[in-house]
């Protein structure tokens, strides 16, 4: 059966996240449900490079399907895209390989974090920024930073109920930028840990704001412990910004 | 009883419109249930410069209302904004004269209208500007927006169901302009009728699509008719920019 692969955007501001939970609506379900009408009824699952949680944006999430109807990659973006609710729309479609998979093939994703620091709150940015109006001190946020590059354990920067084992992440790159108003961070990296994003977000902010030190870092780091890091920043400022896979 | 004019800005698109009307959610009720709250329940009128619709936003809404609260401007504002919903913002609150009239006073009033025209609609954008992926003569609207500047009787530009019965407005400058892949109207004159602003965007779309020519505006002003103008444009492309008073 051929397989799909789809690039997707979405407000994540009205889904109770990407994975399907009875009775609430998520982007998979509503994805799932599309595609459900373009195979008479019948079920399609849809694997995602991975899951966002409640108020988190895409930009470039990824998925795949199988199916067997014969369409050409434009038609499906077409379909989809008029079967789908306004607040996803599917930007590329290609078929690939059937060894192709959303979840397991990736090798590295970028995720961006936006905090609108105007001392007002801006009614249009309420679910799109984390509005933080306090004095930050970037230059300690960016040595900061600077420690978290690299291949570390981040226990320390994981969500406590995650079954994962192996917390060992690499990260390439970590840029926190000023666009107007607004601050932006940029995470490049092999692969994020649940919440792992949010959590460097809100110790980043904790050292700007003087709560922590820039050189308590490594030593957040070592402990592998939740409770050395920061707050976890709140979903509705995160972006899964770009996946990024083997050339085929 | 001293009086406050405030400048507030909201995102239109979880309101029923400004206006109070029983058992919806509108900005005008939020207003007065903050005020309501800090005037041990006793109502508080709020008068602003005009009512906008369902979905319509707002950048600079002027209101005015009397309180025997002899609080400084700015804890007006820190307290308003402390009690209103994140869809409204207070921008700035001053005391001013007695016979200051947030409807009755206003010299001009500036309207936008954002219109995204990518091909693929944008999930982000879908509260916020109206999606017109087609092709546009941005030189036919430009021509067509010269015949509606000045003074008319713009009752081709009305809602029907209006009661007010002069519908002569001057309009001093239409602004037809291109911001990466949007078209931002801008409409600055004395006042402007209920839907006015969008059935004056529905009409220039029509020209900038062919439907319509250039040369037809001044017939469809001088017709006095409704059925003579274009679509009225969907209320998510509006926003009311600023509202100009004579300088104190």
């Amino acid at each position: 059966m051929p397989r799909y692969k789809c690039i997707i955007s979405y407000d994540g501001t009205a889904f109770a996240g990407y994975q399907v939970q009875p009775e609430k609506r998520t982007v998979q379900s509503e994805l799932e449900a599309a595609l459900g009408k373009m195979h008479k009824g019948t079920h399609v699952k849809v694997t995602a490079s991975g899951r966002t949680d409640a108020g988190v944006h895409a930009k470039g999430q990824v998925i795949h399907f199988d199916s067997t109807n014969a369409l050409p990659a434009e038609n499906w973006q077409k379909a989809l895209n008029a079967l789908l609710p306004h607040d996803i729309v599917v930007l590329a479609v290609e078929q690939v390989a059937d060894d192709f998979h959303a979840r397991f093939n990736p090798i590295g994703k970028e995720y961006r974090y936006r905090v609108e620091r105007s001392p007002l709150r801006d009614p249009f940015q309420r679910h799109y920024a984390y509005h933080y109006p306090y004095p930050l001190d970037l230059e300690a946020m960016r040595e900061a930073a600077s420690y978290l590059v690299g291949t570390h354990d981040f226990t320390s920067f994981c969500a406590s109920n995650t079954s994962v084992v192996d917390k060992v992440r690499t990260i390439h790159e970590i840029e926190v930028k000023e666009q107007g108003d607004s601050l932006v961070f940029r995470f490049f990296g092999t692969g994020f840990l649940y919440n792992m994003v949010r959590i460097l977000v809100g110790t980043l902010l904790e050292v700007g704001s003087g709560k922590k030190k820039a050189t308590d870092l490594p030593h957040v780091l070592a402990k592998c412990d939740r409770q050395a890091a920061g707050k976890t920043a709140p979903g509705h400022g995160l972006y899964l910004w770009e996946v990024y896979y083997p050339e085929n």
